[in-house]
C-alpha cells in the first residue's frame, strides 16, 4: 500500500494510507494536536478537500439538504459549523439523485462549500420506512413519502453516496434496536461486517464524481454486549480506513451502558484516526464521550428540541415556554456566539414560541447549535490548555441543571 | 399653531405643524424630492426619530412583533426594509402591554431600531375576533386566542399605541367590508369621523412614553362610493395631521374600483404629506397606486404567499411548487437584492417547499420582501430620473405575467 506522509510544525502527524485505484491521491489527513493527560480526550485537525475541521466537533444535522430553520450563511457566521450532515435515505428519496448529480453534488445543490458527511441511510430505513425486509443482499423498504419500493445494498449505498458527494461517507450497516437479544445482535454484527467488506470493495473500485476526495468510515456495532463490541471494533480497525465510527448507541439504552460500550471501543480503534460517535447526544453525553476519546458527534437534539422550546445554555437547560421566563428581559445566553442569543431576550423568544412564530424556531435553533459548537470548541481549548478533566466535570454538572 | 420650517438643499421642503401640548416638539418631516411630470407619482423622504424613510416605500408586516420567517438583522441586510409594521390587536393580546412597556416599547422588545408603524387594531377586530359589537363607544370583541372579552375605543387604542410606541400610529376606524351597501357605508363613515376626532383629542392630550416622537395618521373610509370617499378625504385633510391613510380598500373589490377610489382621494389629500394606502397589494397594484400619488404600502401578500411557494420576481410571478421548476438550477432572481435569491436555485427552493422545510419559507420570504422593496426603490429611482411613467407601464406587464 502506498503511503505518503505530511507533517506540520508542532503537530503530531500521521501517515495516511492511500486507498482506491488512484494512487496519486492522498486521502483525508488527521493530525492530533494534543491528548489530555487525565482522560482519553484529544484535540485534532481533520483535513478535507472542503476545509479543515477542528476536533472534537459537533456536526449539525441537515437531513434533507437543510439544517432545519438555518440559512447556510448562518451555519458559518452565527453557529461556527465546520461540517454538516446529510441523510442518504432522505436525499435519495427527495430530491433524488438525478437532480443532485445535475447540480454537481450536494455541496453545490444546497450552496454549502464546507465539508459534508452523509450517513448510509441504514438508520432511517429501520426507523422511518413503512415496511422493510433485511436480507443478506440488502434491505428492501417502502418510502415513507409515497410508499414506493426501494432496495439499499452495501454496493448501491456507496454509489448513492458517490453521487451525493459528501466528503465523508458511511458504510451501510444494520443499526440494532435497544434492547436487542444477544443472538440477534451477534448475527446482525456478522452481516454488518460482511456488508462492510462489500462497502469497502465498492468504494475502492469507484471514484469521486466531482473532483474532490471522499472518505469511507466503517461503523462498529454490537449492541450493548462488550464481547460483540470488542470483536466489531477489532474487525473495523483491521479495515484500515481513514476514520471510524461507532453506531447503534443512543438508541434508548441508559447513558452508563453507552459510555461503557464507547469506552471498550475507543480502546481498540486506532488512535491516529478520527472516531465518530453517531447520533450522540446531550451536552453531558458529548463531554463524557470526548473524555473517552471521541472526536466527532452528530445529533438532532439541538435542532429538534429548539423547535419545541428547549434551550441548552452554558448555565443549564431551560424550557422557554414556561411562565417563569414570561417577563425575563435578560439575553438568551451571553456566552453563546450566535448574535441572536445576545440581542434577543428570553421573554421575546418565549413570546415567539408561544405564538407559534417561525422566528422562534429560527432563534432557538441558532442558539442551540451555536451552544453545541461553543461546547465542543471550549472542550478543544481546555484539552489544549491541559485542564480538560476538571473543566469537563464542572461543565457536566452545569449543563445537566434545569434552570 | 406653531410652525417651524426645515429646508434642505435641492429638496422641496414643507412646513410641518406642531401638534400636541408640547410646542417645542417638531413632528415628522416629509420632503418631496421629485414629482413625476406624467403621473402623480412622487419621490420623497419621511423623517422619523428612528430614521429616514425614502418613499415610495413598502413596509413589511410584522404582525406579532416579527416579520414571519425573517430575522430582524435580515430586514436590513437582505431586504432593505426602512420601516416595518406591527399589529395593535395582536400585540395587545399577546405578549400584552405590560411586557412591551417593561421592555421599553416595541422597538426594544423585538430589537429593531428602525421606524415602526402600528395599525389601530380595527381591521383585525373585524376580521379575526370571534364575536364583536360595534357601538358609538367603541368595539367589544372576544380574543381569537382565548375567548377573553375586550373593548377597543378611539381613546384606549391611542393609549395602547402610546405603550407599544410605534413611530407612526393609526386612528381607530371601522373598515367596511366589500360589498357594503351605501347606507351602511355612509353611517359607518360618520362614526369613523367622530372616532377620528376622539383619536386626535386623546393623541394630542398624551405624550410619547419613550422619548421619541409618535405621529398619528387618520384614515379615509367610504367604501367604493365616490361621494363618500370625497367627503371622507376632505374631512381627513381638515384634521391637518402629519400624514394620511386610505383604508377600506383591497378588501375584495375589483382593482379598477380600488384605483378609482385612490384616484379620487389622492386628488384631495394634501400634497405635502405622506399618503399611505393600507393593505395594498400586488406588485401591479403598488405600481399603479404610486402613479396615483401613494407613498406608503403594506400587505401580507409577499410574506404569506411566500410560505405557500408563490414568488414575485422581476420577470413575473411563479409557483415554485410546480413541476416546471424541478430541475431548474438557475438562481431564484438575480435582480433581487437578497443574497439567498442569487445563491440558491429554483430547484433547491422547490425541493425545500415540497419537503415542507422551514428554510423554504425563509428563503421565499426573504425573496418576496426583497423584491417588493426593490420594486418601490426602482419606482423611486425612475421618478427621480423622470421616466417613471414608461417604466411603470412596462413593469406592470412584467410583474403580471405568470412564468
Amino acid at each position: 500500500m502506498a503511503i505518503r506522509s505530511i507533517s506540520h510544525n508542532d503537530e503530531e502527524s500521521f501517515k495516511v494510507p492511500l486507498n482506491g485505484p488512484n494512487f496519486a491521491v492522498v486521502y483525508m489527513k488527521f493530525t492530533l494536536t494534543k491528548t489530555d493527560p487525565e482522560s482519553r480526550a484529544r484535540a485534532g485537525e481533520l483535513h478535507t478537500d472542503h476545509g479543515v475541521i477542528s476536533t472534537p466537533i459537533f456536526m449539525p444535522v441537515g437531513t434533507a439538504g437543510t439544517v432545519k430553520a438555518v440559512h447556510q450563511k448562518e451555519l458559518k457566521t452565527e453557529i461556527g459549523a465546520e461540517i454538516i450532515l446529510g441523510n442518504t435515505y432522505h436525499l435519495y428519496l427527495r430530491p433524488g439523485l438525478d437532480l443532485i448529480e445535475k447540480a454537481g453534488g450536494l455541496h453545490k445543490f444546497i450552496n454549502w462549500d464546507g465539508p459534508i458527511l452523509t450517513d448510509s441511510g441504514g438508520y432511517q430505513v429501520y426507523s422511518l420506512s413503512d415496511i422493510r425486509k433485511i436480507k443478506e443482499e440488502g434491505v428492501k423498504f417502502q418510502s415513507h413519502i409515497d410508499g414506493s419500493r426501494h432496495l439499499f445494498t452495501p454496493e448501491n449505498v456507496m454509489d448513492i453516496q458517490r453521487t451525493i458527494g459528501a466528503d465523508i461517507i458511511m458504510a451501510f450497516d444494520e443499526c440494532t434496536p435497544y434492547p436487542c437479544d444477544y443472538k440477534y445482535a451477534a448475527r446482525s454484527l456478522e452481516m454488518t461486517h460482511r456488508w462492510l467488506k462489500r462497502c469497502c470493495k465498492r468504494f475502492d473500485e469507484t471514484e469521486s464524481k466531482y473532483g474532490y476526495q471522499q472518505n469511507l468510515f466503517p461503523i462498529v456495532q454490537g449492541s450493548t454486549y462488550t464481547d460483540l463490541r470488542k470483536r466489531s471494533a477489532e474487525f473495523v480497525a483491521k479495515q484500515d480506513r481513514v476514520g471510524n465510527a461507532i453506531g447503534g448507541l443512543s438508541v434508548g439504552e441508559p447513558a452508563e451502558e453507552m459510555y461503557a460500550m464507547t469506552d471498550v471501543v475507543t480502546q481498540i480503534l486506532p488512535k491516529d484516526k478520527p472516531r465518530y460517535l453517531m447520533g450522540v447526544g446531550t451536552p453531558a453525553n458529548i463531554l463524557q464521550s470526548i473524555a473517552l476519546g471521541i472526536d466527532m458527534f452528530d445529533c438532532v437534539m439541538p435542532t429538534r428540541n429548539a423547535r419545541n422550546g428547549m434551550l441548552f445554555t452554558s448555565e443549564g437547560f431551560i424550557n422557554i415556554r414556561n411562565a417563569k421566563w414570561k417577563d425575563d428581559l435578560s439575553p438568551i445566553d451571553l456566552n453563546c456566539p450566535a448574535t441572536t442569543s445576545h440581542t434577543h431576550s428570553k421573554a421575546y423568544l418565549r413570546h415567539l414560541m408561544i405564538s407559534k412564530e417561525m422566528l422562534g424556531s429560527q432563534i432557538a435553533t441558532l442558539h442551540n447549535l451555536s451552544f453545541y459548537l461553543w461546547l465542543t470548541k471550549e472542550a478543544r481549548k481546555h484539552i489544549i490548555e491541559g485542564d480538560f478533566h476538571s473543566w469537563k466535570n464542572q461543565m457536566v454538572k452545569k449543563v445537566s441543571t434545569r434552570l
